[in-house]
């Protein structure tokens, strides 16, 4: 991806956390939001599939989906990317231009990993359909927190009992997260300059240390 | 649009009707139906955006969405294709794989015609995702019912009183409907052996007389 072009077109700086449920992305992103709020950046901490009330609910349909009829890879991969679409739009470039830190957990590489590693639809399809939504939104750093599924199965698990709902991705065998899991390695190994790999099986505090020294550093 | 690879793929007949609110098109695709199902033949008759419970969720979503936020043109691009996805592979792939006719009230031309001339989404979104959607199923035989601008505008007009609900695509101003409409005619110029241009200013027994009889000699 041409990360220059993008990075002309706004002064904000855009941090992506990517990996499976159950690496901690949600509670480091949350961290990193807190830390740089505090050294005086403005930050917006937002989510995908969401961040707007229209991207929410596709989020929920997407996740939660029950039915008689089937909700084919396609849909999902097209329902993810009308999301994206709203997100972008209406709330990450906006932040963008106005200068703010965006730090979003998930974004366009879980659709590459998601729905193309472990889904199986085409590399094409979806690289078209992740440029159409991000726009010139592409991120300057995202932490990849890698686990092997089975610990993050595991995790994901516990936490599926705890909350009691339905879930279409929590559900999949462990063969789609190990799937997951190498699409984002590879991803990763193409993009070694914008990807950071962490090793998300040691402890949080540990891994946020590496995570804010990393940011802190490039951060601009 | 490549028909002949499809065709070999069912056995059913794939009839489409397009053109713009108030052309007629629900009436006509009904009386056909009937006429059909009459001769002996097995007839789906179906619409789009819609056709399962999910598409017409989505359906309601794109047409009626009232909220804070902006739906944005790639966003009802994608949530259509969406809709489209379901409605292809759970019930018009199986029903013509079944040796049925298929009569849809829309299809991938309306895309082509409001999400691209009209909303002015550049043609490769459109073709792309046209083509992801649509899988295998092209029409063999769509009816373009062309009406001006106006005349149909007026008609949409009266309808849209007694329902009452509000519609994202007839609220559009009139520019809007002249441009779905030079859009549908670049179709039917494009594809002349696929679409028949139907002069829908004219009372609706005569425009049913001249579609039965055509359907009447190439449906199979």
């Amino acid at each position: 991806m041409e990360n220059n072009t993008a990075k002309q077109r706004y002064k904000g700086f855009f941090i992506t956390f990517e990996g499976p449920e159950g690496s901690g992305k949600s509670t480091q992103a949350r961290k990193l939001a807190e830390f740089l709020t505090a050294k005086g950046r403005e930050v917006l901490l937002t989510r995908e599939p969401g961040g707007t009330p229209l991207a929410e609910l596709l989020r929920k349909l997407v996740k939660n989906f029950e039915g008689e009829e089937v909700m084919h890879a396609d849909t999902e991969l097209l329902l993810i990317e009308a999301a994206r679409v709203q997100h972008v739009q209406e709330k990450i470039l906006p932040a963008l231009q106005s200068g703010k830190v965006v730090i979003c957990d998930r974004f366009a590489d879980s659709t590459t990993a998601y729905q193309g590693g472990a889904r199986g639809i085409d590399p094409d399809s979806i690289a078209f359909l992740n440029r159409l939504a991000m726009a010139q939104c592409v991120p300057d750093l995202t932490f990849l927190l890698d686990l092997p599924p089975n610990i993050g199965f595991a995790r994901a698990n516990e936490r599926k009992e705890t909350k009691g709902e339905h879930d279409r991705f929590e559900e999949e065998q462990l063969n789609f997260h190990l799937r997951v899991r190498n699409a984002f390695l590879a991803i990763a190994e193409r993009e070694p300059s914008r990807m950071r790999l962490i090793n998300a099986d040691r402890d949080p505090d540990t891994i946020y240390q590496e995570i804010r020294a990393i940011a802190d550093k490039l951060v601009r």
